[in-house]
């Protein structure tokens, strides 16, 4: 059995492999996508030197006087000629005309009809509230560059860039489905020894939560047949990855590997030395232009949904250069116990309080208690070789 | 002028009267949606007591040796009448068979033929490795609570109560329009003084960014009439917001705040001690059955989309009872400027190093500057009574 790093290390291997692809999308649709390129401004920004608040343009010298000639207001220029007796009304954003080098703020002047005078405290600067031409980013610089996630900040510079059509990376397609002779549709009602299939939702939502393209396969009863068939209808897809649950263990009834085996698929690794999602499968299958990474994951709800944020979520985000804040360092405000040599993912409710990033975990850790982790926030990774970690001790913290 | 905390009072008091809707939804489209009643558990949660692990199902004694008699795997179930002299292979999620009370572990016996027998160092205690039906959540209780925002963990609870359909509360719709006569669209090249509209893109991700609808009724001219038609045009829709941008200035053309006063909207308040971002309008407009908040925010973009995150989402999330961890303390890693009494946002770099949260702020900081807030991925909180905060202080930041 492998250990945490190394497995992570073998998935990201793998992974880099993927040949990715991009398309052109309208602005508009290019939020929360990776922009596939780097853009380049095509022209200085801010493109003139303009004024920074609203206030009198002037040309500097020693005078606390000026007559006011007029007024621009953005996007309304008037060509005056500043010199060091006269003074124009400018708003922000306004382009700054010839002569005057100096934005005084309307705050710190009086005005008597066309006299200008400085306010007896105000203090003047040569220069002061100028926004100058280029001084944001000069023209054939780099505006953006290629792997930044498109959010409200950086869909601003790509407009100021004049980019109506962006060019971003295509999402990801996986196809996913569940197993298990215990699953039911969500619509019946559990009798016997039967659960509701929850497992292919909460991968769905996490995989739509990194804005990937999820093919929905439903689920299917351990029948070697049936799974096989689902399997093969996955392998005809144009995917990059396959995600499945169940059927990886050591029952009688776990047909998974076994098929996949059958099927071709390269195996990389099944089983790391963890807790939750111990039994987790992953390998590739390839065969003529198609390559795809297949996750097979353990049935249990918890379990599966660790596996992804420990294993899937950190891979793809490493094929996409991301660089989120999603591990966090917090104080331990109980005890934990871990006698083991593997890595675990507690579950833990991460909070601020007096400045202090603080992390409680008052949770049975049982992998059976989906309700239980539906209410953390985060998963508290004890790393291999460290036991019992104590209140007060500092511990990792992977926002989920 | 009002500060920083009177103004997100104010708006705080005034959303809280939006009226909110709900609406069903499949339980695939949930996703990111805020659950808008309790979801109670319909049934125990595990529905039955099964095992934690896949291992040998036996009543417990003080007997180190069994007779193996069968096999239950998950949704297989067999009943056996399991006595101290028997024991039965069992896998992860099986339901257990009566009179069995204790799940040993594979890793801990030996099997040879059909006799179990416990490995030499194994300890058992009775009732291992047994998750009891209602452990999780008990039949009739709240598995998940109203106004939750449904992500990957949720669904999966959603899923295991059986909710097909999920009750959620409505988007809110919000109109959005820019003005200003600098304003050329995103495909044309900037000459003289006129800049690309980014405004309407930003505000548009913001808004989608908390999966809101956004109708983006595009950018007009600082000419009276086209402003006031733009307004009228708005107001007859079915909208909880409008979002300008421009025109609330001291500028002979900032017309917006007059036309808002001429169709009846009440100011709440004009100007908020704080940079950037001082001149933003609040006021309420109602008639009939419409009541639509409305946000004149100026036109500058940085200041435009630091109002967003400091004034639009907080009260949003205020309205939807949403806690989310969106201010960190940080050390700062350089010296800031601030020496007046205003609240300062400033644009930094939230990082972890060594286990510390460290925001470092090496910006200009001119609020025409989008290239540079494009790569922060906080504003920094500067109080209004603080100056000057040098390297090595404490400040929040606001992720953005």
């Amino acid at each position: 059995m492998i250990n945490y790093n190394e497995a992570i290390e073998i998935i990201k291997s793998e992974i880099s492999k993927i040949k990715l692809h991009s398309e052109e999308v309208d602005i508009f649709e290019s939020y929360n996508r990776i922009l596939a390129e780097d853009v380049i401004a095509d022209v200085d920004l801010p493109p003139f030197n303009n004024s920074a608040v609203d206030g009198y343009a002037i040309k500097f010298s020693d005078k606390t006087q000026w007559e006011i000639i007029g007024e621009i207001s953005a996007g309304n220029f008037n060509s005056f000629n500043i010199t060091e007796e006269v003074a124009v009304l400018i708003t922000t954003g306004s382009k700054i005309p010839v002569g005057a080098d100096t934005i005084i703020p309307v705050e710190d002047v009086d005005v008597e009809s066309n006299i200008l005078k400085l306010k007896e405290n105000a203090f003047i600067k040569k220069g002061m509230n100028i926004r100058t031409q280029g001084n944001d980013l000069r023209k054939n610089e780099i505006a953006i560059k290629q792997f930044t996630k498109i959010d409200s900040k950086s869909i601003a510079v790509l407009a100021s860039c004049g980019k109506e059509k962006v060019k971003v990376y295509s999402k990801l397609k996986c196809a996913l489905f569940a197993t298990g002779d215990e699953l039911i549709p969500i619509n019946e009602k559990p009798s016997e020894d039967k659960f509701r299939v929850s497992n292919i939702y909460s991968l769905y939502a996490a995989m739509k939560e990194m804005n990937h393209t999820v093919i929905n396969l439903g689920f299917t009863k351990d029948d070697k047949e049936m799974i096989r068939r689902k399997v093969e209808a996955a392998f005809e897809m144009n995917i990059d990855m396959l995600i499945t649950t169940g059927g990886v263990s050591v029952g009688k009834y776990d047909f998974l590997k076994e098929i996949f085996e059958e099927q071709g698929v390269k195996e990389k690794f099944w089983k790391v030395n963890i807790k939750p999602g111990k039994p987790i499968y992953f390998g590739v299958y390839e065969k003529d232009e198609r390559r795809i990474l297949v996750f097979g994951l353990p049935g249990n709800p918890v379990s599966s949904l660790v596996n992804f944020y420990v294993f899937i979520k950190p891979s793809i985000e490493f094929l996409f250069k991301q660089n989120r804040i999603d591990k966090l360092t917090a104080t331990l405000q109980n005890d934990l116990k871990k006698k083991d040599g593997k890595r675990h993912f507690s579950r833990g409710i991460l909070y601020q309080e007096n400045d202090e990033l603080k992390v409680t975990s008052e949770f049975s850790q049982s992998s059976g208690n989906l309700v239980e982790m539906s209410r953390a926030n985060c998963l508290i990774e004890i790393e291999d070789d460290r036991l019992n970690p104590k209140k007060g001790e500092r511990v990792k913290c992977i926002l989920i």
